[in-house]
């Protein structure tokens, strides 16, 4: 058993998480999109799809049904007939989502916000009849933070105890890792960063991951940027835009939050060439695409004797169904990685992120073996 | 020194790699695009770009100044200043151009067809005072053979002298490797890729390795097609396009040769994601493009809970300037190799090949780890 | 009342046009994509979209419903939802679709599968209550026809009375015609384009136009050709790509089939620019797209001073989303030119068509000025 | 004799101008990209090319020969045995160049640099042996402008005289226009646009048009949407991404000058769909491109029964080729005005602006019909 807590529980991505588990439960689609599917991961010991449980909060309303249907309907993101197949399990799903109230106090209170989370986490996890779970951060983005915070665990306790600031994904990702939970942030949030937390999840035997998971343009650019450089081609300029239509772009259509996002993503390119081309990355809103996702690159490169040369490539994708499946392989690597004793940062798990923690490896084929040997040598020592 | 014999010495590619010798040599360029320059590969042994000297053979008139102007004036592919700097250069290269008439003989009487190769071959090693030295086959892609010879070395020996057939390419390929030589067969045509050849290299201490180098659309497949499968994707279809106005897509678009490139381009895809989606090649011979190639493709796939998404590719190159440093790339190499001792397939070098003989590895990324593991390995043993 | 009559009637296009028609007639969706609902048409005198009957002829089966859902759910061209609220008007359309059989004894008995259509198309005349009805052929596009027959009505007539060979769209067309009816040829197909089919219209009274209608790539040309015209920039190449999934690309798989429609794109580039550049038009069968294709454009222009420059375009439409108004634009037209008692070729339908017969404008806005002229003249005249 | 007098003399369009007309003069080059060399206008009456004698003024160095070197070494837009070959011409055009210090004064001293702007304006004509000229303004553009001025020729004569503040490219307008002269504005400055200069235009026997030169996306648009709306597709965005390296996109890096951009390019769509999608411009700073300027389109619209499709289109283009030309075009038109006796503002002269004077119409190709009926027209009437 898998209990697998989804912070963002209402939005498109938990909906098709949501759809995916009962529609894959039912045997109505197949395990495509999966990482933690292909073949060569069969003995790795994961936990069966059938076994994930799904919990979680938003500040919402939790009308995930209704949602679906707009994705089926509008978006054309999800079948419709799927939706109808599953709308019993939505139903169950989103009648137990909590409200989130405590993320309200956050700023106000942390103290007691943490305890409130807290509680509601406990309460999912014995509802499951398990000890511990893992919580996936798919909430929206947050402004960028720098606010200054103890770089030891029992400093960052001490601070929130006191009623010292803390962003809510932070709060968040605390009082996951002091239950000695898997912590996963999906997005560009402060979450799991901070040097404390990591330090609490060593302590509590907890485990994480993160940051932002790597679902379109910097999935290509981290494919793409390696050939340029084994190739000696000297990229002068990146330049990437995303065109987006949902509540992901509305928040990013605020320049703050648009920074956080940029940033996560302005790292790749130097860690991937060596250099630092020109490579603007810009986000524009776009209601009527609705889940639908454009992201178009212009690539100026220089080649033999002076030659310049371009390369553009256009990826239309639907965001939710790109996120969804990998949502899920986080939750069964971690569940397995807390069964196996596993502690503090997951690195191995680079692949998934856009700004992979504790990895310095961008390069996706790279991250790919990385991830596929740590789950081997594994294998290998019971 | 290292002796670099072109066959094909009037080309775009053979003029471009003249160029630019002349060009690095005097320091008018810098060394963008040479594999063979990155800086992981500083310490490997290879051969300075001064230290190349280049000759070779052509059926068509050595033209080369003439040529490569016109890819300065109406490409604009290389730069006028740069033609008119480094003329001297090129028509001491094109005046030492052989006519090649061999290849002529070759079909009537490939027994004096082989004679008269290696007679040229030995005069021009005498010439550079070397050995041995590397030939490269950057000639018009020939029609798919499918004739029957033995697969044993002596026996092809045997054949050759009874007047048996052989493409030329392959009887090309045949004299270098049968005086120790290195050869790498830059084309789709057959060169050394039979089994015989393979052999004979082993015994007469040559190397080789091809096959078609890989210079725009399936450099990219080879980047591109390892993300689908590793995230799981299913690739649906792929189709690829290709725009060339050069000889090579006037070469091309005789269906015959087509069929070669096609070939050599067509296996790529299932051997990188397991299985076959619908993937067709095309190639259109426009000759307003010159030495400009464009390479589009689009990718149709299937994601979480059947959504179907697309990507789309557009790459505008230089043809001859993608190809002449990897051609300067694979002297150097190859030159490294037999200095070293190396004998018969060089199956590291898969990386800068479409269909890379020997090495089942066709993902790109894992390709350039083969080739450094390799000279990294070589230097641990000196 | 107009009586519609769909030639191809259990095919895609045509099942759009009974899903739109009935949507339209219930107020399920908006008139969006029709010509005739602009808002300047307003007074032009066309009968409503609520007094459009439907029937028709197919060789296939009539598994409109089926195929329906398939472009719903497969292929996500139609919602699923609104398939459901139509079923009903479906399965009626689908029950009265003839088989056509008669289509078979074109090829053996002109004379007799004449009759056999003309019995056909009166009982349908007469179910609907109707004089005189529009028939649009929507069938598989059929090889070039280069076939000699009379250039005269009466000489046609004889020829096929006398069992002389026609194509069977012609054989429709003269069928249709020879009642006074209207008749629109939608495809590539001979139809109407005979000099004897059009001295035939004219004495029966009978209107009809064609040929191919011009949905996407050919579209685009027509706004964009005169462009380049109009700023003097010249057109090197345009080279044209379309990928298409559904029963027309396996048609134009044919090689025979694609002449025919390669011809019908083939002269729209020469009459706009006044030259004729490099300008393949490439199609191919791509069964994963389903009901959707892709139309890739590639145009080299030379500018000031000898620059050259490129646009590309990218064009993603459901086939049958774009055809099924146009059929409907194009029934509408020809009931009110047959009413006012037009005769003979409407050639100011032009902007319908790929190649449009009797009008030598090929400029899209030229086509619509012509159009609309002609509507707002007729209003005068009443 | 056509005097043409640039302001921002040195940029490179001016410079493409002055490379052009001596590479035709000299018969160097076709005259491709010029409007006014269409066979169609052939007996237009319009001044030779070879008729035309340049100057201008800038507050850059006029360094013409350097940067026309640039243009073609680095940039790789012009030819570079081109520009050995017009060397001289440029030489002597960049020595005529006035430094335009009298645009300094503009803020502080607007009466004096009215007069000195038009001393200067004298000079030239007295050279070139003219009474009047054209100016046509190719200066970088100002941040917009809201003051408020007098809205008659009177009244804004004795607000300059006051003292009173004008935007430079406003007085440099009133200069050329009091004078006479012709005036076209090829920026989205002010320039002539204010009611009062339009009215002194009519008074004096001058002619003007503008406003911002349409040479790329808008381009597009007005052959684009045009299309949409005849066929009642429904856009529901369109979003252009513009990638600009020259001096207009470091210009327009600036968030204030970027505004008047956009305003320029804002109103297009609006205007030919008779709604206003959600139509974002964006325009990225990108130095590697150099001239070069690549413009990116995504166009969603519905389609029947609510079918989504997309259009996408790649531009790449050479700024200055292909703004050069224009200004040779609307050079010789507003020459050719002047001799007519025409008067006040040109609005047949739509066609080579993004934003239009005095003419509603947008879509291109009725902005062409209007320019070849007006001279047309002209023809029967001499």
């Amino acid at each position: 058993m898998v209990a697998l807590w989804l912070i963002g529980a209402s939005g498109s991505v938990a909906t098709t998480v949501a759809v995916g588990l009962a529609a894959l439960r039912r045997r109505l689609s197949e395990p495509i999109g999966l990482v933690t599917e292909l073949p060569v991961l069969a003995g790795a010991g994961l936990a069966a799809l059938e076994d994930i449980q799904l919990g979680g909060c938003d500040l919402r309303p939790p009308d995930v049904v209704a949602r679906a249907r707009r994705m089926a309907e509008v978006d054309r993101v999800l079948p419709e007939r799927l939706i109808d197949a599953v709308t019993d399990d939505l139903e169950v799903y989103a009648a137990a989502i909590q409200p989130g109230a405590a993320a309200a106090t956050c700023a106000r209170d942390p103290a007691a916000a943490l305890a409130a989370i807290q509680a509601e986490l406990r309460r999912f996890a014995a509802r499951c009849g398990v000890d511990r779970a893992v919580a996936i951060n798919l909430a929206s983005t947050e402004p960028p933070w720098d606010g200054e915070v103890p770089a030891d665990a029992d400093g960052l306790l001490r601070h929130v105890a006191a009623g010292g600031a803390l962003p809510a994904s932070a709060l968040y990702a605390l009082a996951c890792l002091d239950l000695g939970w898997g912590y996963v942030n999906f997005t560009p949030s402060v979450g799991a960063s901070l040097p404390a937390l990591d330090q609490l999840a060593g302590r509590r035997g907890a485990v994480h991951a993160g940051r932002d998971g790597k679902t379109g343009q910097t999935l290509i650019k981290t494919a793409l940027a390696p050939l340029f450089a084994s190739r000696n081609l000297r990229v002068l300029s990146w330049f990437g835009q995303n065109l987006l239509g949902n509540d992901d772009g509305r928040t990013l259509s605020d320049p703050d939050a648009r920074r956080s996002k940029q940033r996560s993503k302005g790292e790749t390119l130097p860690a991937l060439l060596g250099y630092r081309p020109a490579a603007p990355v810009e986000i524009e809103y776009l209601p009527p695409l609705g889940d639908w996702k454009v992201a178009w690159d212009h690539i100026l490169f220089e080649g033999f004797l002076g030659t310049r040369m371009t390369m553009m490539t256009t990826w239309q994708g639907a965001d939710s169904a790109l996120a969804a499946p990998l949502v899920i392989d986080l939750a069964r690597l971690c569940d397995r990685a807390l069964r196996r004793g596993e502690r503090g940062l997951l690195s191995y798990l680079a692949m998934f992120f856009k700004e992979p923690m504790g990895a310095t490896e961008q390069a996706h084929e790279r991250q790919v073996a990385l991830l596929l040997r740590h789950l081997a040598a594994a294998e290998e020592t019971p």
